[in-house]
């Protein structure tokens, strides 16, 4: 039978892992913290589950966390969420971001991604019978252009993907940058998926600027975030959709007839954790020191650091050390030099290579040190 | 923006358990235990989260409980599915059945279903853009109809979707007709999904004949489990595919980015659990007593029994005690008599009323205790 994704393989994260596996490289690649979670959120996971909470949650995700999730946006971003009929709780940020594809395109529409993208997005496009528009973020910076995104509106336009703190670039996107972007979606009827899974990961001293601040944006916009990212627990996949109510009725229908509903000792686990905001109130600080211990081992190097404003990564030039496109060189790092790392070329449409790559810093220490010894041999 | 699903409501397991929370009602609507899971499974997950298995596991899920899933299905069925190629763990069994439809249904293509049938089915199908073909089952037996089924067959016809144990009508398929599919669909390029999230609760002593026994259906086929269903634990929302690779290749595609991978503590929690047969191998036994006990409870009673071959529930008749449509009884009885049932009609593309409600018995005896001795009085 024909396939519905002609072009998809294995993603870069599975194949780089694998590799990285293979040859007792320091995988800096997929992006996953190597260090524990808190030993109390695994402690609220196990209370949960000898208290019997093993049993289909509601649809949308047990009350309380969905209010604890409302609370949060609301103390941190201004806007408040009913939590009865505008969050729901997803198994991950990935599926969330699939059901609101699903809910919201038809055969069809045309959906923009701003290039390069995180690898989902756009087979969830094709998988809802949508049509992609790549907009390429401006070469070099990865800042939005937004004289070329206004360009590719027309009338067929259903939905634009917006990312920040962006992966796989590591920029973050401003105030002035969100006001424009709601300035632009203003006269239309485009809606959004603002993926913002590493929220709670930007430097500096920076805000989030959450498209939950902004009225324009937040009435049409599915807000996608992910606890695997703010409590180290990527395997957990528990990941939240915050949306007007309108909008989450569409989501819900395709949400019930995916997953049904989400891992309910996770949620009753991750809702008794929320009660203290410290966790991810002291994460920017906790991220920060592993990105400056990243740069600075590897300042002196021939690798050219780009900023890394947010998320879990570090982008580097690599064309003073190597002739190597970059998934060769990815290929090569890993196999040679024992350290694995991400193509930025696997985030575009067209596989566009300007010689730059993608680490993770989410990793301990010891591990990050492991690497940069590594990496100045280069 | 168009819905892409107007005909979907709340499903209405939702709605009966929120009718049933709300009269304090014995909730024999939506089929989930009421009793505890094993304490020795929480204790294998606590463990892994403990050891730290708490980041992405492998995208198709872990090594091990793949492995433990081809070692149960070649011990039990007779078929040799390879671990690392033909098993894959979803987030429960909804998840693999949309994901399962979106690899292999192009728009116009036709898929079969058996009315009466699960109510994700026909909302998959619509989303991947598919015509939906339905085919009655018997009326009054609920047995497959091959005649019918043959004249429903046509070539753009891609798929069909089976499920024995049947939910909602408890009847389970034979060898005699599941060789009469596998003779059926000899000639054709029909792809199948099996659906056998009960396939441990087949009762008097009757195999479950799974479609992994019949080489003709195992080579076309996704067979879809469920560990909810097999270590009450329906909230932990882990379930599993096993297809032969070629259709592997494309259910992962979707699958990578649908959730890219299920929660990895759970993974590796039930993969030690699963180490010891005996759980599921007591499981028809177990679940014989507790339809024993209920049909007892209901003999004398004006409920009509209809047969209970497998699965959690009894479908009775109920035009002895009531003139009421079966949505509107079930309402009654839940407002009224304090029990809470699932009316067929919520199964059937035309909202088919029999005077048939479903009952899961799935529950403690004193639950079925308590709501037999409502029933008594109608
Ligand atoms: C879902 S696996 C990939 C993890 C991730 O978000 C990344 O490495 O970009
Ligand atoms: C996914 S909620 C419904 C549970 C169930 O399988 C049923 O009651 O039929």
């Amino acid at each position: 039978f024909p396939s519905r994704l002609p072009d998809v393989g294995t993603t870069i994260f599975t194949v780089m892992s694998a590799l990285a596996a293979e040859h007792q490289a320091v995988n800096l690649g997929q992006g996953f913290p190597d260090f524990a979670c808190a030993p109390a959120l695994v402690d609220a996971v196990t209370q949960a589950m000898r208290e019997g909470h093993n049993q289909y949650p509601p649809m949308a995700g047990i009350p309380a966390l969905r209010q604890a999730v409302a609370d949060k946006t609301a103390a941190l971003y201004g806007r408040s969420y009913d939590a009865e009929h505008e969050i729901t709780i997803t198994a991950g940020a990935t599926q969330a971001i699939l059901t609101a594809v699903l809910c919201c395109v038809q055969p069809g529409d045309e959906v923009i991604v701003l290039d390069p993208c995180y690898d989902s997005y756009v087979p969830n496009i094709e998988l809802a019978g949508g049509r992609v528009v790549r907009v390429p973020l401006t070469p070099g910076t990865f800042r939005p252009d937004f004289a070329r995104i206004a360009a590719a509106i027309t009338p067929r336009t259903r939905l634009i993907i917006v990312n920040s703190p962006h992966n796989p670039s590591a920029t973050v996107w401003s105030d002035a940058e969100m006001r424009q972007l709601e300035a632009l979606l203003a006269p239309t009827d485009v809606l959004l998926i603002s993926d913002e899974v590493y929220e709670h990961m930007v430097y500096d001293g920076a805000p989030h600027c959450s498209a939950a601040r902004y009225p324009g944006l937040a009435e049409r916009a599915f807000i996608v975030s992910s606890f695997g990212k703010t409590f180290h627990v990527t395997g957990w996949k528990v990941g939240t959709v915050a949306a007007p109510a309108a909008l989450t009725v569409e989501f819900r229908k395709v949400h019930q007839f995916n997953v049904f509903t989400v891992n309910t000792p996770m949620q009753h686990g991750l809702a008794r954790y929320l009660a203290d905001p410290t966790p991810y109130l002291q994460l920017p600080a906790f991220y920060q020191a592993k990105r400056d211990l990243f740069r600075q081992g590897l300042e002196g190097s021939r690798l050219r650091l780009l900023p890394s404003q947010g998320s879990y990564f570090q982008c580097v030039d690599i064309s003073a050390v190597s002739d190597l496109g970059e998934a060769d060189f990815c290929q090569w790092l890993t196999r040679e030099v024992g350290v694995a790392a991400i193509p930025l070329s696997a985030f575009y449409g067209d596989g566009f290579d300007q010689r730059v790559v993608r680490f993770c810093y989410a990793k301990k220490d010891e591990t990050l040190r492991a690497a940069i010894e590594r990496l100045r041999r280069l």
